[in-house]
């Protein structure tokens, strides 16, 4: 289950202090070079102007990122949807099954879910490995290079096993690889999302476009008391600066940040429902709390 | 059938009466301010581009959150497609079939549609599955975590029961699975909408935007009379906190909430259609109208 | 084959009729209170600005309403090509079935999508049902509460039928089978536009929102001369109220309105398409021309 | 394969020919008029965001046109690939057909890509049709109403003839039905967007729109010198007139026009492949480069 | 796995210098211009609304070229799934399959996917071929016009010897060609994102459009002094050019440019995948890091 939490007021700070310390820096400057330069004065609308284009731009930005982090998220739930899927079909598909063949089944799918999450968020997948799984059988997965589509591979061995020893019929086993086709996909929709670095150059564009905005903005106001003007382009600059860095921290999902797809608390929520559906006790307590600090 | 009726004037003054009052507190400060500081002056202009760039995040903000209110209604038309399918297909799919284990498995569907609703709305769910089902079938339910997938689980095991007594072919098997890892994806997604909730930190980037642009406004207006400003700040506020609002009410689906996707009403079409098919009778009176006030 | 005609200028006249009225009368109340409150002056890019923002709400819901509308038609082409599919794999899966056989089913998927048509209208489709099917098959149907589904379900046991006399395979009958849920999928979709009411809060806001900018608009041009102010308040009106119709008559596309999805026209394309391929004459003539009227 | 050439400037000059000659006389009107009406003055900022508005529903507008385009031309990259898997198909499944049963498919295949794009370009599909078929063949399929329904129907008959001589299996059967199923999907959704007009009263009211604003813009800048305010209000709606044409040019994909999706050229792509892979010599000198002058 | 390497500045420097160089001429000339038409002038509110609807235009532009970017990047991450798919469905499914022929079709499908990616950045793909496939089966492969297609249809013929050979059933057999369907499917995806010029007349508008926005702008400013109204209009004209440049440089994600979809690390990812879970080593040492100098 996935808990709703307060984001501290110390996150809200940390992320846009040093952005604030630049507009002031930046608004300190202008006023000193409009001492010097006190006949020049651009228009007020051109100022405005801009800041409806950057926010124009900036919107599309936020949704292309939100898009992404959503993108994530509908992954991660589809890999919800085929972990139960997968364990529901083997349990009453193969219907002579040891109840121990199904937990290993069962254990393994978990131990894939945890490890694809550490792995995306760049962690030591290794170590989780090792907890989900007995030792014998991690032996030989830590030789590859990638453990998620090896514990697949093993998955579609089983399957074969279980067709050979006719405890599952031909039909059955398609539907089963059908499932494993769908995990494959999610891994490697998740790992897509991963990899893909949002286009730097518009970033960029963007930041160049929210400054020249700040610049001509501070021109316009040049003929207000600087005592007014500095807390002004400060206050109008927040928010520009806050979305930029809300689309900045939803685009990556899964960086190990607290605003990630919450990787691990799905992958409990799995946990629970395939221990429940192979009747094993999910004894292990939450000491994992930790580890999903705020979830978005 | 899902029926129209008025929302009642109260509910649109309930949702907006904070904000009004906030707002007019707020003016009243504002309005003070510029007793005491007269010569100040922000160009108005400069309140007009950071309502238009408001505008423009609000609309994204509201678009994303009516493609999660969308979405959540095309889960849930999904299921009302799947509920049907599969009845559809057990009754001509399974000749020697008894009416009983017929009625048996599209009452556990229909049965699965109610407590789904319900559990997505965290209400009491245990009950929901009582009154829709015997009582010898609901004592092992109540064991699992998760009961909407223990009857998929149960629906599971009885298509293999009726391949094993070869009342269905393995061709016919696969389609009913192929109908049920459908619902178990509609049953994942609908979780997915309920426990993800939107990310935080833009509702509130969005939040203080408004308010900057009513500080910026505020100033911007105060050559006006003040018996004008305050009326006229509380005219231009109200949208923004109108739209903002029907964003954030329907960007949470299932909360039970007047303006939720209408599972209740979904789910009770369902029950019409399959007792339909079925040759059952649908007995029950609609005494459940106070559970969907308004329906949107 | 769909046939475009003009909209004839009534149309356009009837649509915002009401609209220019109650903007004609408020821009007099508008006039007349600028006489007695006449130092009243609102800045006119507060107008300008309210204008934009409306209209960057209005092209959203335009947006929004523009993909129900075309969702709902890619759904009838669904249709259309599943009710090809279907008749096509039945013909030629089916070597044994006799040419009367063949032209029931074909018959009965004309008549589903014609009921179908009509149900989504709320008009009476049991005198359609009467048309395309003989007498003895619809008297049964009558009893039930969704007829379009119960078609489907006869469908459905006809297959069953022709799989038991070994006339098709186990194979064809599930690439028929699969047909049949495309076709109930389409059904349910449709249904799901139709009784899923757009955010009625949404609209309000919407609506609220343009008078309140016309309100402000009104005030900010005061100083012009009042035969000039009130023609250029309902000129500058006009494109907000009839883009706000366009979104409003679009966004439900099944209400026997001009500007519906054309659904009677393209079930006489399957119907001609059917019975081309199953060997009928389409004797019947167009004498329907007056059921779609405008086609969008 | 597709080659890009310029568009010549005639083309240019021909699409905007007529707005800029109403823009002109209406510029010449509003100046008459502002000097028998020299006192009426409209804000320029009324014009502005009028301007602002206007380019709002256009770029949405522009939107909806484009992805009309290019979901066009998604159907008909789909129907390259579905092509392709057919003959490859169709050529590993049946071990025993012989080359010109092969070639016989193939060739059908390509005539079927030629078919439907004259179809939906409303031009002479039966001298296509002669084309690429022998005589003997295409003299049945005129009778029909669709042709390139008859062709499918063909194409089913004949699969339906292979696994009747065991040459292909049943598998294999509904692999190759499953692919004649898409390519339905295909045709039916490219007549879809050749069918479904866009929303005519949406068009008309962003033309009255435009119309609009440039009454109030040319108001506005009433105080200009007439020399400088005729090409001025030409240049301002020069851009608006000529995206207004590119979205009404690329909404309709399939009309014979430049700016078509280049179905003829995809089909030379598709025959060019398919005679590749089932061996046959593709003879025919491109002397069909008239046909597909400008692609886009 | 892909790197994140930091864009040089002289790739900066290099997009945006020719605009530059315009707009700099260009502020000069409209600056001589105004010393001989001093009396002309623009209000500064038109070039502002010209500034807001292009940033409009803009905003969808780039929209529009983000999401052919990121389809382009989602048809490589739907090879790379498909890819691994294959050969771990290949591997688990035959069991009596020689480790040569399974890695004959991993290297197969290795080669495939380097082939692919060399043919859409119209770079030699032969000699691609024939690094990743030994020389006799290269030479027939070279007869083909279309190389990736016939590398598909040799996977076939293969799967069909399993067929026939009893190593495969053939409900393993449809499984492998479903996969090889959805492998045609992306191939032509990616050939039609390469083949598809973006509407060569939408982005010609739209570069009309910043031009006349820069007219009207620096009439419009023409009452600043020229030392500083020539930097101000490259300083807001930057941002425009820019953006229309990402828009420009990430609508063909298949140029071999910098900025392109990183098609060949992509495929040696899979190299890496495929050869880890057929047991080969992945002997060659990344001499190809100059291939994707800069990764997007």
């Amino acid at each position: 289950m996935i808990l709703e939490k307060k984001i501290p007021l110390r996150y809200w700070f940390d992320i846009i202090k040093w952005d604030m310390i630049i507009v002031f820096c930046f608004s300190i400057i202008v006023y000193l070079l409009s001492i010097f330069l006190p006949t020049f004065n651009v228009p007020v609308s051109i100022g405005a102007f801009l800041g409806t284009a950057i926010a124009l731009v900036l919107s599309f930005k936020l949704s292309q990122s939100y898009d992404r982090w959503w993108e994530a998220r509908k992954i991660w739930g589809a890999i919800v949807n085929d972990s139960r899927s997968l364990v529901v079909q083997t349990k009453n598909f193969a219907k002579h099954i040891t109840p121990e063949e199904l937990q290993t089944i069962a254990n393994r799918q978990i131990a894939w879910c945890f490890v694809l999450g550490q792995k995306l968020r760049d962690l030591d997948h290794i170590k989780t490995l090792e907890k989900y799984l007995p030792k014998e059988s991690t032996d030989a997965l830590k030789q590859h290079s990638n453990i998620p589509l090896a514990l697949i591979d093993q998955h579609s061995a089983d399957f074969s096993k279980l067709l050979e020893d006719k405890k599952i019929n031909d039909f059955q086993f398609i539907q089963l690889d059908a499932t494993l086709v769908r995990l494959v996909e999610s891994m490697g929709k998740a790992e897509r999302i991963k990899n893909t670095v949002f286009p730097r150059h518009y970033r960029l564009a963007l930041h160049l476009f929210i400054y020249i905005f700040l610049i001509c903005l501070s021109f316009a106001l040049s003929d207000l008391f600087s005592y007014v003007k500095i807390p002004l382009l400060m206050l109008i600059s927040l928010p520009f600066f806050l979305l930029e860095k809300v689309a900045f921290t939803i685009q990556d999902p899964f960086e190990n940040k607290p605003t990630d797809v919450a990787v691990t608390a799905i992958a409990h929520t799995i946990k629970a429902n395939l221990k429940d559906v192979t009747g094993q006790e999910d004894y292990e307590e939450k000491e994992h709390d930790e580890d999903w600090f705020y979830i978005m």
